[in-house]
């Protein structure tokens, strides 16, 4: 793994931050140094996202990034394009840093619709560099592309699908949670990404959902379960959702539930968001209503809640999933707070079940 | 309008044939002189589908329906693939008619995924006859391209979705007719597409869905609807849907729900069809499920059923409408059969109470 800066400026610890929270919390495929946020600079990205120091500093701009990485003697190779902005498009001050870190001699790699590549300037730039840019977000050509097939049958994992509630609310966070739970608990597992993070995170398979072309989307899908199947048979297939069902803006798990055909389904949740994310005015549906809605549409119960515990007190956590339980009659967890270890145990008899 | 010549070879009356169902039914862009389908030579297009001739007679290849044309006295300007076969790719024979078309001297016309200004051969014989191709499918370069914003609440006219239980079902057909009966009863009223027959037929406003990246779809819906009103303040604004909430492999309807937030909601159903389109194996939801999911998702009732009758006696349709009323509780209209003007005077009193 390369020694890696990622860029954040203005949006860690804010929704707009999503990609850098992931690479700060896990990868397996950048050696995380440092990420830039000046209004964080100094303190320790960890402690500020989830109250837990994990070594990786906030730097306030790029000099100090690179420095950073040359005192702790790992100097930076690749930098990374942590913003996530409602709509994906590249911030005019991003895409000055991105032309200082090709002059530094950092490959670049962004999750975002601009695509670096198609950036004359930034493209000319990186050729005079000799340095790489990556756009994690350019789908693959269309004639490498799947149509829904049926195939998924084929599939003998137990397959989970983290939805969510909202966008943004840590679908994909529970998603590996899980995977790593069940590979703590002896099992094998995979994670089927669906976002550029997963695939930043290091997701062996997955698809980037939100730029792939509409009508491949179902079959993209059942392709990389089907794939994620003939390449290892984990027992376990976790599948990342994206937006949730009933969002003004980003309706999704649709397809995840259509094509992925999950048996399991878990559905991810923020008690104290009252409003779609990003979209004030546009209040959050109750949990009962987008329960029934999953339910109603993929035939299968919600089997447990995962919590984001966002405006929760610590000592709140436990009451509220308490209260979740009592309310609604569904079992909730806080795997980022508490781990993922009781949630696998209420899963595994399904395991069983399948695999004998 | 320019003569044109439609081109369905193996595909006409069935479900792989449905761009040139809808030219041969309605078009305001294209002067439809002849579609080719070998299978049904000599006969009446609008006979062999509906039941009704319609003067538009079906040849068995290129060179008879140039030749019609010509005794027709409307020589033939333009081509358009009318194959709608699943997925959207190109098929070889139908390749090699398209050059012939081109060095017929003939504009082409395609919907499918496979863009014809990206095969070498085909572009550079184009040029070569100074003729013009033309990509429905192929999206607006991305920074022309919307995301939602909530403007769709600017829009005062009454918004009707026209969604259905299965693909390939008849949703545009219907909301045409819609259209055309709001119209007949003395109201504005304007069609927003969806897909690219929608296109072919004239509507003025609508987006191609299922060749849009994913993440603009519900902007790109909201900004048509939006950009309907600006342009004429229609009374009725009808939304033709796409696939189906429930469907395996083509889950739609669920960004027009969320991004188009209709008042009305209007649900295609072929009683006689048992598996999804395209999908032997994958039984159709019952229609009592799918009305479920529809009211679940957008929190609106169906407002009526409309009917395919395909695999139905003329003297069956009728009772079918009645038994669903019956057993459904919700008003079942034949709009292709019998008009639209009794499903026009069931809506007309929303229109009343949005416009005083």
């Amino acid at each position: 793994m390369n020694p890696t800066i990622v860029y954040c400026e203005g949006a860690f610890n804010t929704t707009n931050g999503k990609t850098a929270h992931g690479l700060v919390r896990f990868t397996e495929r950048f050696d995380v140094v440092t990420v830039i946020d000046s209004r964080y600079a100094g303190q320790d990205a960890g402690a500020v996202l989830d109250g837990r120091p994990n070594g990786i500093l906030l730097t306030a701009n790029l000099h100090d990034a690179l420095a950073l990485c040359q005192k702790k003697d790992r100097p930076a190779h690749d930098f990374v394009i942590g913003l996530a902005p409602d709509g994906g498009r590249l911030p005019a001050e991003a895409r000055k840093v991105i032309l200082d870190a090709l002059e530094a001699r950092l490959d670049v790699y962004s999750g975002l619709h601009d695509y670096l590549s198609k950036d004359e300037v930034i493209r000319t730039k990186a050729e005079k560099v000799s340095r790489k840019l990556t756009d994690i977000r350019k789908p693959p050509p269309i004639n490498s592309l799947h149509f829904f097939s049926g195939k998924i049958d084929e599939v003998k994992s137990l397959r989970i699908a983290v939805l969510g509630t909202d966008s943004a609310i840590g679908k994909r966070t529970t998603a590996w949670k899980l995977v790593h739970g069940f590979r703590e608990a002896g099992h094998t597992a995979e994670l089927v990404g669906t976002g550029q993070t997963a695939w930043l995170q290091g997701a062996k398979h997955g698809i980037v959902m939100d730029s792939l072309v509409n009508d491949f989307v179902s079959g993209e899908i059942e392709h990389a379960v089907h794939e994620t199947w003939l390449d290892t048979h984990p027992e376990v297939i976790v599948l990342e959702g994206q937006g949730s069902l009933l969002n003004p803006a980003y309706p999704g798990g649709f397809e995840l539930l259509a094509a992925g055909r999950p048996h399991i389904v878990i559905l991810q949740h923020a008690p104290r968001r009252l409003e779609y994310d990003g979209f004030p005015g546009f209040p959050l549906h109750p949990l009962s209503h987008q329960i029934m809605a999953i339910e109603v549409i993929s035939g299968k119960k919600v089997s447990a809640i995962t919590l984001n515990h966002e405006g929760m007190k610590p000592t709140e956590i436990v009451g509220e999933c308490r209260k979740i339980k009592e309310q609604i009659g569904i079992p909730a967890y806080d795997v980022l707070e508490h781990g993922p270890q009781a949630l696998v145990n209420l899963l595994k008899p399904n395991l069983k079940k399948r695999h004998g």
